[in-house]
């Protein structure tokens, strides 16, 4: 029953939120050493994903492609005015699953993992979960 | 060894069919607490997304933008003629993971399961896994 | 702790590689019946997805048309100027679980594992672990 969550403060419409350090931490904190992490995003208008923390400018890529490829224009009934965003948290996927091996999280070394907000800005949570073995 | 399979039959070439209320069964009849629910799409051409169930209208716009994003008219190679339908299969993705807790999916608020047939109508399966822990 | 790596060669930018032989491999070796099998993909221009695996036309389709998606002269910042590989990794995701029952991945008929190269010809690597249940 390693489980619980952590909470995200997102400050613009759209912006990738580096929660590497909130994953670990959940890690570190119930103490398992090999095991998997699950980290799932109950929005309906975010998602989560792993991809190179290094350069913010890959993070700025991502999310200008991002608007540019799904329109902004297109005839959508959803009243609320937010299919794109919508749209994207499928795109990105609300659940995801990290390798715990040796007291540590096997990300690459490039890699970090990002609350993706495509509706705020809002406070989000993320749920996690880590199963021992 | 709690897995399973259950059937879903869509009525359209591209479909949403809410999953949600199959994959809680499926928890309730082992009787597993605490855990994760893995679920996963053997077809080649739908996929697995969790998003909005409220208003039908996201599954409409989301469904919309994907026929104007994927081309119709590319010079595609692979003769049955359902390109497209392959390439959402791997935009939307084949496996996702719920934490379920407290004898409960841990869905946020607005979140259904959603199984996305993108060439239809046909009869297909869900494969359904629950670890403890 | 049935955890591992393995390796394969890219030979293109943009390129599919069948990887299921590996990963039955890898669970044939530990000699589990019944679990779960996970990637993960290290590499932040790469990803994993489950697709069809017996016309390789269907690969040539999808790469096609991300390169035709993803714009490739956007004023994309990230200076290395691979930001469409990095985009793809997102789109594709970087994490997915098969279902291990009766000594087999539970695969449909048509489907086959693949690493997505996008940012090639590199020498890579996966990750994998399973767990039992």
């Amino acid at each position: 029953m390693h489980f619980g969550k952590f909470s995200v403060s997102t400050q613009a419409q759209m912006q990738f939120i580096d929660i590497t350090a909130q994953a670990e931490q959940a890690v570190r904190e119930i103490g398992v050493a090999d095991g998997i992490l699950y980290l799932f995003n109950p929005h309906t208008t975010a998602g989560l994903t792993v991809n190179e923390g290094y350069d913010p400018d890959v993070q700025h890529d991502l999310l200008g492609v991002f608007q540019r490829v799904i329109p902004n224009s297109y005839p959508y009934r959803h009243a609320e005015g937010n299919s794109p965003s919508h749209i994207l948290a499928t795109l990105t996927g609300s659940s995801l699953t990290v390798i715990l091996a040796d007291n540590k999280l096997q990300l690459g070394t490039w890699q970090r993992i990002f609350f993706c907000e495509y509706d705020g800005p809002r406070n989000r949570h993320i749920m996690w979960k880590v199963m021992v073995g």
